[in-house]
């Protein structure tokens, strides 16, 4: 008989093979060949309690090369989370909780959502830095209630992407000693063996970024638990562990090969493996009785883990009263009371303010009521107004700061504010210029995806940056933006707007919220300190004099006073034009029927659009007999001023417009 | 006096102190740092004519710090290029050739558009992969044609950027002998100073991928000259040269602070650094004669060495007439006669043929008549179909191969497709996922905006990838990138359609071009074997029966023939309606109005549209009273029918559509 480990081993690969198999498609190789550090890391060394799997203070796992979402299911099944048998025998299939790639929100036990490659690694980033910096505000010398690990399997292929190279020479700077990662580094890759493109050293590389590095059997379960327990006392460097698998392992035909990593084994070879394994080759999704009593223990375990944490929390509440109720309102992700009454109301200016520096200045009230409110910058942070100025740098040492320097890595900020906020307890911000929005998109997409509620605060917004040119001036990036569904995009026209944008950014809990804001300075006006309005995405900004308008003229941000002076000249040549602003599309879109109705009655055909953006998706609105102002084509390097008039982004062109309404 | 090389050195340092200033606005601090290195560089080792900055084996230069633009400019400018003291004037002013970041295209030496950081030192590493692959197809042991290095200097930033993390390794893996990169270690970013995010062992992370090393002072010229010489000599690796600079040098209170990073000096400022250099503090834009007199070598020098390579092109040109013939094309950019006649025409089918497979049939009959085509793609070449099956593979030994195998690495796949392009001599091409365009969009639109026609092959292109579910399906792809200037999309209906986007991309010299193709079998049309329809972009496949359609219904990709579907059903009940595909919208929309109107005339309002992707950007063509059933979200793990049909999108509901057109 074999050994119970290795029985338990074996159940976890063979669930594997036969779900991949039953769905018709699917990655087995990579479960098979990561089954042994896998069932080591959950069984020996992760903390959870599968019957409560958001209890605060779990070790955090991500599957960062989430192809091999079978490992996790069949992990996650065994060990005792609601997940059935059968869901699992409905891998990748209509309505079920097991898709091809592991969901965070969908699946209990996943903690985000894997399958384009580095994003794991770099949400891990952010849950350690999470952990870090709540211990750090938290904890005491005699109650540690935040204090747990972050775990991930990465790949060849997480490896290969850039922004887990960001994110690691970021935790390495950090030093964060609590994340733990095991590389599978099984030579194989899609396209086949892996040094047909990668044969860099993987391991010297990492201990360039300042991380703990050691190198295992992958299929050696001693040296893997040993390697592990070494890893965790490290705690002043992030780790590594590369674990040399065999992708398929116990595959007759298939280990070692490319052909088991993307596509089901075969019935064929699936009996051939099970007979290696020395299993029935006949049995299916077949787990032996005495794995399903070993595996149940972790239910008891899990209770355990957590009424001993829970104790030591009831401890905390009694000496440290304020800091439980502190802690108890972050874990629930509420904001305090009075959250907003700092928020400042700027007066009517007609020199205005560039609404970068106004969100710099709501930003800062807004921290000073939300202690659990930060971020930082991709190495702009004079540029982006993202710095808290009465709080410290988070840094190695002192993790309690809320200033984050993230270097200029885009992307690595995007997926680790995904993974801190993930964590919960914090609610994160980074900024960058919108142009460099495109760096980190793929992280916005899965914030999108997954209904994280990070913050992008993005500044230098158009051509109005001026001189630093067509490589730094957004032109598509509104549209691009707006098109990701769920994605919440708010360009507010002065420093009111900017105000109510942060509100509503604030209050947003099921997805990202992105801040799109002017280098320059626009006027501040008066009707625009009363949020309600701002709130609804899209509003009559300044109504016509008579009770129906002969024209509209939509607009945001930057070029909303240029809507209002036209609609002046307008007045002056006897036609009677309405202003509406729309700092966030996608909000106004949610909006009653009646109510979108009210601010652009389809009775009025005259419409007209400025952006200084691509005219692309503001067809929706304009109509068929409506112009768009906006940018055809690259910005140009030259004083912004310039550019706004060569472009023809100007009141005149409004004008004209309205009064040369197509048929 | 000071020595010759000193002034020299400090002209390019108060060109650019002055130039910043000027413009009001600038990055000054780096051309002051970097002036030894630069000068050492173009003045002892590039080899260039500035005379013909296209001449073809010149050393390629790229600032990928694209913010000391001024250093190039004002190395340009001394030189011999056409870049006049008037120029260096107008910096970053409207209508200039010296904006605010290098542009290629737009100023004469200028190889490659920089700013966006990472992304100049991924395209060297196309350079270096072009004059590896040229010299490879093209030198004999007597006649080197093609025989350059490619040279960078690149910054802190875009090291920390991911896209260089993914070219070094890719360079070092292929052992790009010829590119040598110096690296401005002047430990000052834009927050400060560069150890408050980035504290990682450079060169031993270089060393990790297989690079050679050097550290020198970079304001020693004697080191920096033989770290140069070494690093040429070193033929098997990539070279970085660390030069440990001081930002802003010379300058008595800016020297080495964020301040003399990114804003100019101030004029007073100027002039203490002016004197620091023992020149007249009251000099501006001022040129000594004596330098003048010197760099005025490189005029005749360019001269020298453009002719002696002319000459052994003339040698080989008599050796080899038919191999010259063919360089002589591939320089000038030309397609072969008849480079199209091997393109298949598949016959109608109605199981048809995935649009990814058709565009391996179609790209390996191109390949085998254009010898200069070559490429691969992201670990996904069997996915993608982008294997030329009778070419061999481009590793270090094999550059003569035309098969990439560009690993995990989206982004700097895209990056080095441009350098390739921008380099000359071939037609590269690279594949992925097309959710994993956002990867890579940052090249893509370098390359928009830079009018380089790189091959980017997307497959998978929707949720009709089915099972690996929202994580890997397309939603929101097709609008964003439809929504960047000068980008053409195709996503073709059928295999027919397909050979003809090649086509059009083939023909395409000023831009990038996305084939946007199917994971499914789609089914292969009759109508679409001529090409002439297809490639205006817009065209009625299926015309209605009478003289006037009731009902026009848009599509594009795999919903055509659902729309196909929906004609007939629609038909069955009386309702005559037209089905137009629209594979390229960038290129229908550049046609002319009366052909336009034709296609979708303004008199037939019920318009329908169907695309498995974000609705966004439609409207533009529905107008007012149309519908357009598309995707609203994100997509989900299942077999693709099932998803279609739960999404609705079915002929049923184009069908509905039509009967219930809004008012």
């Amino acid at each position: 008989m074999q050994n119970l480990e290795d029985l338990c081993v074996h159940t976890i690969r063979t669930l594997s093979m036969d779900a991949v198999q039953k769905a018709n498609s699917g990655h087995p190789g990579m479960p098979m060949g990561m089954a042994d550090a896998a069932f080591v890391l959950f069984t020996k060394h992760l903390n959870f309690n599968p019957q409560n799997p958001s209890w605060f203070n779990r070790d955090r796992f991500i599957l960062s090369a989430g192809h091999g979402s079978m490992l996790l299911y069949s992990l996650l099944h065994l060990t005792g989370y609601d997940l059935s048998l059968d869901d699992i025998k409905s891998f990748r299939q209509w309505g079920s909780i097991t898709p091809g790639h592991p969901e965070v929100g969908h699946t209990p036990g996943v903690e985000t959502t894997t399958g384009p490659l580095g994003q794991g690694f770099a949400n891990g980033v952010g849950f350690a830095i999470a952990e870090a910096h709540l211990a750090a505000m938290f904890n005491t010398p005699e109650h540690a209630i935040v204090d747990h690990y972050t775990y991930a399997i990465v790949s060849d292929g997480d490896l290969m992407e850039g922004v887990s190279h960001e994110a690691a020479s970021m935790a390495g700077h950090l030093k964060l000693g609590k994340l733990v990662y095991l590389y599978d580094d099984n030579k194989i890759s899609i396209d086949g063996a892996t040094d047909l493109a990668f044969t860099e050293d993987v391991l010297r590389r990492f201990e360039a970024y300042g991380w703990h590095v050691q190198r295992v059997d992958g299929h050696n379960r001693t040296e893997i638990d040993r390697a592990i327990e070494h890893a965790k006392r490290v705690l002043d460097k992030p780790s590594l562990i590369s674990c040399r698998t065999h992708i398929g392992y116990g595959s007759p035909n298939k280990q070692d090969s490319a052909s088991s990593h993307g596509s089901p084994l075969g019935s064929e070879e699936i009996r051939l493996t099970k007979k290696n394994y020395g299993w029935d080759p006949h049995h299916e999704f077949y787990i032996p009785e005495e794995v399903k009593t070993w595996f149940s223990q972790y239910l008891e375990k899990g209770n355990k883990l957590e009424s001993t944490w829970k104790s030591v929390l009831k401890e905390y509440q009694n000496v440290q009263p304020k800091r439980a109720e502190e802690f108890e309102r972050i874990v629930q992700g509420k904001l305090p009371n009075n959250w907003s009454k700092s928020i400042p109301v700027f007066e009517a200016d007609t020199k205005g303010m560039a609404t970068r520096k106004a969100s710099g200045l709501v930003l800062n009230a807004i921290a000073s009521n939300i202690s659990n409110l930060l971020g930082g910058s991709a190495d702009l942070a004079g540029s982006n107004n993202t710095w808290i100025d009465d709080a410290s740098v988070f840094q190695a040492g002192t993790y309690q700061g809320r200033n984050f320097h993230f270097g200029v890595r885009e992307h690595a900020m995007g997926s680790a504010l995904n993974g801190m906020a993930l964590h919960g307890g914090i609610i994160p911000y980074g900024g960058t210029f919108l142009v460099f929005s495109d760096y980190c998109r793929p992280a916005i997409r899965i914030a999108a995806l997954s209904n994280i509620p990070s913050i992008f605060i993005f500044t230098h917004d158009s051509i109005g940056l001026g001189e630093d040119g067509p490589t730094h001036q957004p032109v598509e990036h509104l549209a691009a933006l707006r098109s990701i569904p769920n994605c919440h995009v708010w360009r507010p026209c002065d420093a009111n707007e900017t105000a109510a944008s942060w509100v509503a950014t604030m209050e947003r809990k099921d997805g990202p919220t992105l801040l799109i804001l002017t280098r320059q300075n626009v006027p501040t006006l008066n009707v625009t300190k009363d949020h309600s309005n701002v709130l609804k995405g899209g509003y009559i900004l300044s109504k016509e004099r008579g009770n129906q308008p002969d024209a509209i003229i939509m607009s945001t941000g930057s070029e909303v006073h240029i809507a209002l002076d036209a609609q002046h000249e307008l007045q002056e040549k006897g036609i009677d034009a309405r202003v509406v602003s729309m700092p966030c599309i996608e909000v106004f879109r949610k909006q009653e029927n009646h109510y979108k109705e009210s601010v652009i009655p389809s009775s009025v055909t005259n419409r007209v659009v400025i952006e200084a953006a691509s005219a692309f998706g503001w067809h929706e609105w304009v109509g068929q007999h409506g112009s768009i102002i906006a940018i055809d084509g690259f910005g140009a390097s030259a004083p912004f001023e310039k550019i706004y008039l060569e472009y023809g982004l100007t009141s005149e062109a409004v004008v004209s417009a309205v009064m040369n309404k197509k048929n």
